[in-house]
């Protein structure tokens, strides 16, 4: 990868004049952590990390680039899955100082947040309000609600609240040439033009910087009941998926499925971690249950439909926490999973999802391909079942060595996405596109979508300095890095 | 208003010559329903109404428009309020060929249908198939499905289930220079680079014509209770919401207030309503909850909300419909109100929105600012109260002529708007922009964010052929009419 040119010291200079020479860091310690993405798959560059405390100061570092030419990569947490945090040269701009809460409306159910906030601090915030703020996923306590905005996180809680998308009713962006969009509105409908917001959630970073946001909160729910469920298959999963919307709708809070092989290395790899079913089983769904009401019978809600599915042979066992503590107990057999693929050596991972009609004959198809190209492979697809979207993961033969099987990682993507393309389906679900799945966008885009989203870019970005060479291949595109 | 150039023959014979000559109608009589909006606020010039019969006629007729430089407006069922749908010269492209249900999805809860669908036939086809569509508002009679979506609709399930561009999935979109994009995606979860569906939906038809969408659908409640409450103010109404949200949350499908005077209407122009309460009341509020059960006890759970609230004073007085007659009956005091507002006289009305904390602020400056400026007004402030969503309309003095009323419609725009602004309102809640608030747009909206839709508009429509001159001033702007 040539290096691109290095950032002009008067640059360094005027930013260390505004936000203090403090914020501006440049040594090699410093910067180290933040030119790594979270699974080692890529190391980047950049010549300094610019720490704004405010919007006006991210306004200022942004135009400032501008002016320099030089490219930006926003970082929050750093905890993305697809390499959009990577910087290619340039700098990084941190948010990690705008991370205040500006208000809370009790009334109108809204929290107004800076991007840098981490997303367990923006889940407190609405709790000690009494509300939920419902956006759930596994680095929540590292990761920022501005890169869960800027990704369009999805997480546990899609299925009853929507992706991160549906989460927030206004944002304040800073455009490519350091102008800021207040659009911080906290309303339920606003008709008055074009929706910009959504032109910002989901483009990672390579259209705007998201400084702030005005985010949805929801009552609180008050009792749920947590069930675990042994099944014969996916396919069982999705019949009984299909009874408990229709038995529970917005109460059904979650639908979560992995397989025996999954189940097997929690209980492999964590201390302490036990089977809830007697016998093993296939697949594994988590189901639960939530109501507004403390004594909502959940639990007898759920209790009726799982009855109903084992008399019916939908189900083959089930089991429901009889306490909090069970309940959470549950909750960790599918939170502790992909810490214990990782523990059981490499694996090539993708984040799919199809029509919910097609995902039985989806997983069917692609574990059946990727066995046959390298038998002794272990399927892990987990995932959120009820979204459609599955972590299509493959742990390593266990007689294999980690390197040589990572080699393979562009392989078995183009197996599987070919088959998620093929039933319409997408080959990034919840984490986004960033440098991994770029050329595979690409590849199975569609033509006429590809064109307007590289007409957007240029609307919006037209000297490509917004996080370069991520979602769409840029000037810079040729000198990216591969797949690893 | 200059006439724009007439649209040249050799265009309207290749559109015969590929939709038929039956297709392509330039008889005055044949245009004259299609050059009016609902309340002959406008009156619009087309040289021809082109009926494609499908998403490749529409690209055909669109490719060919473009070529010779002829404006294009799409119409569905025309019902618009804000102007958005009035030719100004060019063509007409009528959806209303493209009206077929083409895929029904029961295990992925989809529904796939082509944009010149009637509402009430997407929302018949998804009840025969057991599952509710919930977008409902008082044309869905005749209005389309494509224009609910390129207007971002409303009405009157937003508050459980969001607004038009909550409900849809994936959209085909007929661009600017005659291509396809297919974005008709089934999927809960996609990552896969910008989401244009938003783009597109709320665009008014100025930046693609939406030709097909995949809409989401829902388990069908099974029960229902109405309540309508008698309350001494718009804050006290604003009280009865904030407990009624937490108590119920999802279930809680409707909250809509009118005022004393919106209920007088109503009984006075509607034989046989009677009004459901005792005593007459400041502001009424109409409460609905719902349950996917059909024995859920909702009325009990709406009469324990409603006794709390009369016990503490929050509401005066409350009455539950005992049959779903009587909830229907509630209901249509509600709906019947702007029809009864059109026979009192002549109306200035805006539709706006503001923050839920600042709405009984708005309520109370608005109303005495108006009155201020014209003694014997008759406001009637009404609607989507749990949306923050207000139709603030004026109903004509007693005595005063209807057209000599009319013409002050500016007058009023700027004393309600200036107070919608300063208190983080928008001016544009659910019927959009259109022609009608084009310049108030401009006038109130954020400079950043009008520049970013001017930029979008130049990269999707280059050449400003789609619906021009509505949303945004384009180069005809200067031709455009003012306000009535």
């Amino acid at each position: 990868m040539t290096e691109p040119a290095p950032v002009p010291d008067a640059l360094l200079s005027a930013l260390r004049a505004r936000l203090g020479a403090a914020q501006v860091l440049t040594e090699p310690a410093a910067l180290a952590p933040h030119l790594v993405e979270t699974r080692g798959l890529y190391r980047g560059t950049a010549s300094a990390v610019v720490r704004p405390a405010d919007t006006a100061e991210v306004a200022f570092t942004v135009g400032a680039c501008a002016a320099s030419g030089v490219p930006i990569v926003a970082q929050g947490g750093n905890t993305g899955l697809v390499g959009g945090g990577v910087p290619r040269g340039g700098i990084v701009l941190s948010l990690a100082r705008l991370s205040g809460i500006r208000a809370l409306d009790p009334v109108g159910a809204t929290l107004t947040v800076e991007a840098g906030a981490i997303l367990a601090e923006v889940q407190a915030a609405a709790a000690a309000a009494g509300f939920l703020f419902p956006l759930s996923l596994a680095s929540e306590g590292s990761c920022t609600i501005g890169g869960n905005l800027a990704t369009n996180a999805g997480g546990t809680a899609v299925l009853a609240y929507g992706n991160a998308r549906d989460l927030v009713l206004g944002l304040e962006v800073v455009l490519a040439d350091g102008r800021i969009w207040n659009g911080l509105k906290g309303l339920r409908k606003n008709n008055a033009g074009y929706d910009l917001k959504h032109l910002f959630v989901g483009s990672e970073g390579t259209l705007g910087i998201i400084t702030a946001a005005t985010l949805k909160l929801f009552p609180k729910p008050l009792s749920r009941a947590v069930g675990f469920v042994g099944l014969a298959s996916p396919r069982a999963a999705l019949a009984l998926f299909a009874r408990m919307r229709r038995a529970a709708g917005p109460s059904l809070t979650a639908f979560e499925v992995m397989p025996r092989f999954g189940l097997d290395l929690v209980l492999a790899h964590r201390p302490g971690a036990r089977s809830p079913l007697a016998e093993p089983h296939d697949t594994y769904a988590l189901v639960e249950f939530s109501s507004l009401q403390p004594e909502a019978g959940m639990e007898a809600a759920l209790a009726a439909s799982l009855a109903a599915a084992l008399a019916d042979g939908t189900a083959q066992d089930a089991t429901i926490g009889a306490s909090e503590a069970q309940n959470a107990a549950l909750w960790a057999l599918r939170e502790d999973l992909s810490e214990a693929q990782r523990r059981e050596g490499g694996s090539i991972k993708h984040d799919v999802s199809v029509p919910l009609a097609r995902l039985a004959d989806f997983l069917e198809e692609a574990t059946a391909a990727c066995l046959a190209a390298m038998p002794g492979l272990r399927p892990c697809a987990f995932g959120h079942f009820g979204d459609g979207n599955i972590h299509f993961n493959l742990s390593q033969p266990v007689d294999m060595d980690r390197d040589a099987f990572l080699a393979e990682w562009g392989r078995f993507n183009a197996i599987v996405h070919d088959i998620v393309v093929r039933l319409d389906g997408s080959i990034a679900a919840e984490h986004g596109i960033g440098l991994i799945k770029r050329d595979a966008l690409q590849h199975y885009g569609d033509p006429v979508g590809l064109d307007l989203m590289r007409r957007l870019k240029a609307a919006l970005d037209p000297a490509d300095l917004l996080n370069p060479g991520k979602v769409l291949p840029g000037e810079a595109a040729a000198q990216a890095p591969g797949l690893p």
